[in-house]
């Protein structure tokens, strides 16, 4: 509970009717898109303005209140979860596009915007915002740019953190920054632009982006390309990209996603395949029928059992449809589904499939498989049951296992989903203790007395490495 | 002075050869490629490996003595002076490059190695790394990484920023640190990897880096537009953006450096032109093609007089000639040539070449100007002469005034070359209060003793602004 004289003030900043601390806000806003995870907060509250963060910002700094900034709290990694209590600062009501500079090829954005509105208005104007996170018609580009979400139009384009080149953000004590500009190119001190990216929250709070912008490609083509072989759909995704061709989608999904999808949408997908490689270039039309047609040569030169290539955008929006309905398919065979995002170099896919399988076998957890082939990035989701924790605890394992196995291929405990609260314990795994150590300096260079987000990205403990058994 | 107990640890680390103390050694590292800017170190070392870049660091984190790592010193901004003595670190025998990997598409390579030979020798494996700046012969890719350094191509390929996915580095406590990997997305924890690209130095010791490798356009095409209004030229410029054509290179050369490049290197270069730009595309055959038609519609029509398509390789060598023979060529008109780097939005080149020729006029001093018009990214170029002080003492005044200029038009005092010992009193200008205390406090959490390249980045004191005098 938070004392009279601060939730007084903080009304006054934001007016009665924003600030909230009856239960149904709170039990709201207590958990996120993660599953099995919630704390109550002791308020929301909802600025309409950079000033009134400014103004709560210095409020709860000087009753030292923790605050967790959120747009639509769609993150899978506990990010937005008040573990802590404090406030919650909801940024639904800075929702404006404030501008679009054709000239300058860039878009000025309030972080709360929905992402998909977003890229349905850049688009409308005939320009072109890449990323494309799964979570996009629910997620607000602020939570977008907290989290550096990719989506399925990374491998050629990058994600958020490659569109983002300028910042408005409130620190901890209320001061105001402005980073970079409409600027391609600006090294004036430190890139506070990259390092806000991705910081979930911990570091600033964000209340307005500079985008870039870019010219959207002439034409598209989508193709899906199915395997007896794991090892055929691998070798086609490395054998793509070292004959020098950059889809713009490149999606892996293995047999259990399939099945499951395949119930789930009623597309006709063969069910005794290993795995399906969904394909798509764009760019200038010649450009995209010849990579088509070598893409095609290697996915047959590979084995491919079958290859469908979409001659109409109502037959692609199908063939999407199988890879855009993963996640939902798979919520819907148990009453819990954790999805993951362990990411290895691309050319260790195969390799981090036949683990994560072999994982699942041993813990007797089920797992399938799917995501981003051609960016390594690998969404390895169990469907299990909240309420039996033996089972849940087996999940568990089977979890810290496959990051300590992206981990030894090269890989990353995450890839676009982020730490938060969930993958903390595992965060010196892969940047070791010297690694942690300047994070958490950074932490405190910007948030002296740890009340942005707290509980995220650090561990009280880092989990003991699980000894690996082969077989 | 080191005292002896220190200099003989040092000695032992590297060998006899490799550490020294000599006048002419001193000497000869006590200047960059920065004019009017010189300051004596202690010793000079040259570390051959991680291991010995950590324990270097280990000997002088405990005697509390700075440290400058550097390569060629090809910076502009005084970057690897040693303003404050202590030791330099010369990276050149850390020169290797470790490997490429074709199926991720990625370079390790030491930090030591020349750009241009990384360059030639990805080139040779049939691959593309754009950044190219203009130092690429002498400069080296930790260089280039610790300036987060430019080039002619960044418009459409980025900076060395956008290649960077991995870096071993030697913090100042000795301790070696691991950041990204061969992985298209990770975002396990806050962006080292960004942060210390550009980071002159100030916050560790890249002792590695991996970057990320693209294919390689099919072809390329170049061309130049002249013009004798200089607002046709800035418009030519905005319009090809507008016109959805990010071209590979778009740069720009004003009426002073067209004289001083066609006396230089007699390219029979129309004296008379207020503008030139240079332009270049690549990609696919039939894209190149169509762009290049379509940028020409475009130059014509904003009334270009001349405009000069090369038809070979060898014409177009010519044309890049122009342009990347402005340096040298107002390098030998008078004793000392001062490069500035001031950039702005793209739509406001015309305006801040105006303003530049107006300080300029005023002071009583001779800029030319060219750059990449593409990013904004201007290089006004003083030439002087270091002896007459009374003279030097102008054409600071008139970069401070350039630099406030664009500020004024949503720009920054610095586009590529750093920030450095020359720009730090002018870097509250572009960031605030607020920006440099976090700024400082970034440093403070890499480097608690400042023993990193101390005295760069952020002034004893920032400079008064100047008042603008229109007119």
């Amino acid at each position: 509970m938070l004392v009279t004289a601060l939730t007084e003030r903080l009304r006054r900043i934001v007016g009665e009717r924003h600030y909230r601390d009856d239960k149904e806000a709170l039990i709201a806003h207590s958990y996120d898109g993660t599953p099995m995870l919630q704390s109550l907060p002791d308020g929301v509250i909802y600025p309409e303005s950079t000033s009134q963060v400014s103004e709560i910002m210095q409020a709860l700094a000087e009753y030292r209140v923790p605050v967790v900034s959120r747009g639509s709290g769609s993150n899978l990694c506990g990010g937005t979860v008040p573990v802590q209590g404090g406030v919650v600062m909801v940024m639904h009501r800075m929702n404006r596009l404030l501008e679009v500079d054709k000239e300058n090829l860039t878009a000025t954005v309030q972080p709360g915007m929905i992402t998909a509105e977003f890229i349905a208005q850049i688009e409308s104007l005939g320009l072109f915002y890449p990323p494309d996170p799964s979570s996009m018609k629910i997620s607000t580009i602020g939570g977008n740019i907290a989290e550096c979400s990719g989506g399925l139009r990374g491998l050629k384009y990058g994600t958020t953190k490659d569109y983002v080149i300028g910042l408005e953000a409130v620190l901890a004590s209320g001061e105001i920054v402005r980073t970079g500009g409409k600027l391609m190119k600006d090294v004036a001190g430190y890139d506070l632009t990259k390092l806000l990216v991705g910081s979930e929250g911990t570091l600033a709070i964000i209340t307005e982006a500079t985008l870039k912008l870019i010219p959207p490609p002439a034409e598209k083509k989508t193709m899906l390309a199915m395997y007896k072989d794991l090892y055929g759909a691998a070798r086609t995704v490395s054998r793509i990209i070292e004959a020098k061709i950059i889809p713009a989608t490149l999606e892996f999904m293995d047999n259990p996603t399939i099945r499951v999808v395949d119930d789930f949408a009623k597309l006709g997908l063969p069910r005794d395949m290993e795995a399906i490689l969904l394909i798509e270039q764009d760019g200038a039309a010649e450009t995209v029928e010849r990579d088509i047609a070598r893409i095609r040569d290697i996915c047959e030169q590979e084995n491919a059992d079958r290859i469908e290539v979409a001659e109409t955008r109502e037959h692609a929006d199908k063939l999407l449809t199988a890879r855009r309905s993963a996640f939902t398919a798979l919520a819907r065979l148990r009453p819990t589904t954790i999805l993951e995002d362990a990411t290895v170099p691309r050319s260790r896919i195969a390799d981090m499939v036949l683990r994560i399988n072999e994982i699942a076998r041993k813990y007797e957890v089920s797992i399938a498989t799917f995501g981003h082939a051609g960016d390594g990035n690998l969404h390895p989701t169990a469907t299990t049951d909240a309420r039996d924790k033996e089972e849940v605890h087996r999940v568990e394992l089977a979890f810290e296992e496959i990051f300590e196995a992206a981990i030894a291929l090269g890989g990353t405990i995450t890839g676009e989903h982020g730490v938060g609260a969930v993958k903390a314990p595992y965060l010196e795994w892969k940047i070791g203790k010297a690694g942690i150590d300047v994070m958490k300096n950074i932490k405190l260079a910007f948030d002296p007395h740890n009340l942005l987000n707290p509980g995220k990205i650090f561990a009280k403990e880092t989990r003991k490495r699980v000894v690996i058994e082969r077989g």
